[in-house]
């Protein structure tokens, strides 16, 4: 199968970039599936109902989450109708949503994509590892799904990496969102798992982080409270990573950067 | 002037790529000057005087570190004799060593090399923005300097985006070092100084961050105490961001990561 | 039932006054039970078997733990033959020994005593709001234990006070550890929970947190790393709450902080 | 001189007793000044202008602050023309208004106040050791001030008394404010130094650190925003340490902790 997972969309320079660019890539890449991560989609925080569905009709199969899932407050009313938006699994019990789900593929291949998220210099969930344990415990490559994507939305690298490996051999894919900044990492595990640490962001990265930049260095240097941030609206680089899995073991045979658009050098996989 | 900024070396592993390939790397780069952060050079803790002088015999000018600099208990005597071996500035006064000192490279020109320690999700340092200052005060770009070379070692992407905007225009390049991760993001800012988020380790990456995996994962699947971590001894990428500076300014030109050998994808500038 | 909770026992000092006083405590307070966290009771760094067994014979019914509790190596090996000894009850499934225990008390009466570790600036364990959930779905008062004591091993004081309200009037007691500092807010809750803080330690208070003071200082001062810290040895004060509760509800009728010997203003309930 | 240094006072309940009680703490512990932190007390979050000048009516000499300092949009622009209000001293060059300031007490005898905040757990400003230290190389007992007195706003109780210790003998009182919960560990150091490490607020204790307890109680459970946090509104304890200093050397000769109203258990010095 031939799956693309994008990073954090931000903003409406995020949006735009994914809706237009979208086409062209699943056409170039005979893409048989995309994720993206969407929680910065609403103007830098959050994502919306009729910004859910605009994604998916520009070609995203899926979006994921992570901290900033609850940013808008219309997203906890609307997520239990949302079947294709996922928030970290490793929530409480009772969280609004879903953390995990199979999907449709065309030709009938199922895919599973689960959402977790790392904890270390980020608000403590629970253990993001036994999380994805309990989700392979029921469903994994050969027993119910195609293929198994992990987006891991975590901080730190060392926690990242980790989490690569804890599941080598047993996923597809593990891909780190929330950094927002695309790594060079691009591999594969040992055992077959496609691995980069983090997908980098769909935004304008003559920013920071994908928000306009003074205010957030004013912080930095002044330490005072600014107004609220706001997203950049320059022209947006669509980033994430390619993976093309081996249909008989569900796992990776190769993956590899996809960065269009924008400041950053273009890369196609 | 023609520049390679290396990231983290962690272990012998990273020691013994840069150490054969730096040759290669300088002709073929025909690069004047070299600096890479050191502070993983000794088993992934640290640096000694022994290991300080072989890098420097590989053909790296200047080795910065970070956090990890006072690993080995030896470097805090050794490093006020070691005019070569930079510690980030904005430890307290008083503490051994130097943050940024003036060198020279080749036809008389001048390259200011300042290290930096970020706060975010660190230890917390004096502020690193009002040290770049204070050092940009009584030296920079056309006033006794004719590259300025700024290794931002930290943690989170938003401080060190935030970072290199901040002294945009005013330093040759803003690299970030520490998550031993390259990231894909090489780009000139608006005014012209090249960054990169982290230039990447210069280690194994069939590991975590550098150390063999098995314990980086116990540790946070059963979050109990492990052995000592130990370096990775896989063959390892030489990771760092070429960059091409206007003698005129000292501005860049043109950037562009390097990445050869071990597990990652290859990439000259 | 007369219960009293001793905070965190820190090396030979703390030790020694625990098996000192508890005698003439246990005579003057009339108590049937006693808990005490004993992370710190080896040097400042975890708990043997041996010291186990010291406290234990002074009187001590239960001893708790958190953060420090796999310090020693030994710990782990033995802990599962440790019926008196917790550790906090969200680490990891598989993690050895318990985090939770009904225990006798004079006359028949049952006390369940569990341990539970806050995450609030502290390494992230699972949620111990749920896990507090869990065990009482079990077990609680009237309905098989007479007793309910809660060791809230916590940083920050908005994770503790969040803590006791979310189980006021379902416990006998919550009272907070790790600190090393006692607080001076001893209190019934509304619906009759006693809540203390933080117990404080028993140790030597002319210290930082009951290590010698040079080196900590030097820590925060210099920024570099010292030898290893050791535990003060001056004259230790004996810090807990004393707590009664009612052995028809098993909720607390009253409660007040005991203080006795070393620096700290002495208080007998 | 008889001095008395109170807690964060938190929002109308917080401030009411402070204002009723005053007068009667005044005259009973025969007060010469009096500083107290008012970071919390407009509703929790900040201070105006118009409380400042309520707090100073009610025989509040200064007012030191903490993080909070900032969260009224109006306190950057009238601390300026506020000599009685202070913010942490360790804030970036260029902060508006000032760290310490020295104060006129009866009989001409002058207090210098200093406000200094911790880094441990907490957003990292520049160092506080070094703060205090640069602040005592111009002013100092013997030098200038008959007392001096450190509100050190921090988290940890490892940095605060660390703290302590740094500046015993060299200071009147070091007092811990932030946690909002009083500690039990009111002493005088070795050398003379009076010492708490935390104050506790001037709050309802039958919350969480003074806000209602319903949402707090929830963002720890659900993990989920909620709406903004209200202050808690029931009977308020006043809370602060009670310092009597020497007159020839500046230095305490007795200290004790004052608890007063409210749900805590009453404590005069
Ligand atoms: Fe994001
Ligand atoms: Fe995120
Ligand atoms: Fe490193
Ligand atoms: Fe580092
Ligand atoms: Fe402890
Ligand atoms: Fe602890
Ligand atoms: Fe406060
Ligand atoms: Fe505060």
């Amino acid at each position: 199968m031939r799956i693309l997972l994008l990073g954090d969309i931000v903003g409406r320079a995020g949006r735009e970039a994914v809706a237009e660019r979208m086409p062209a890539i699943r056409e170039r890449l005979a893409l048989d599936f995309v994720v993206a991560n969407g929680e910065n989609a609403a103007g830098g925080f959050g994502i919306t109902e009729r910004i859910l569905s605009e994604l998916t009709r520009s070609g995203v199969d899926v979006v994921t989450t992570g901290n900033h899932v609850w940013d808008q407050k219309e997203t906890a009313a609307f997520i239990d109708r949302a079947p294709r938006l996922l928030r970290p699994v490793n929530f409480p019990k009772d969280t609004p949503g879903r953390g995990h789900a199979l999907y449709e593929a065309p030709r009938g291949r199922k895919v599973l994509v689960a959402n977790l998220m790392g904890r270390l210099f980020m608000d403590p969930l629970d253990d993001p590892f036994a999380a994805g344990e309990a989700i392979l415990a029921e469903t994994g490559l050969g027993r119910g799904a195609d293929a198994v994507l992990f987006d891991f939305h975590a901080e730190a690298t060392s926690e990242k990496m980790a989490f690569g490996h804890a599941f080598d051999g047993r996923v597809s894919a593990v891909v780190g969102t929330h950094t927002h900044v695309p790594t060079a990492d691009a591999m594969l595990l040992e055992k077959g798992t496609a691995y980069l640490t983090d997908a980098g962001m769909c935004g304008d990265y003559d920013s920071v982080i994908g928000m306009q930049k003074t205010l957030p260095i004013q912080r930095f240097v002044r330490k005072m409270p600014t107004e609220r941030l706001t997203a950049a609206e320059g022209p947006a680089t669509v980033c994430g990573l390619f993976v093309e899995t081996d249909d008989a073991t569900g796992l990776a045979k190769r993956c590899a950067p996809l960065r269009v658009g924008g400041k950053l050098a273009e890369s196609w996989p």
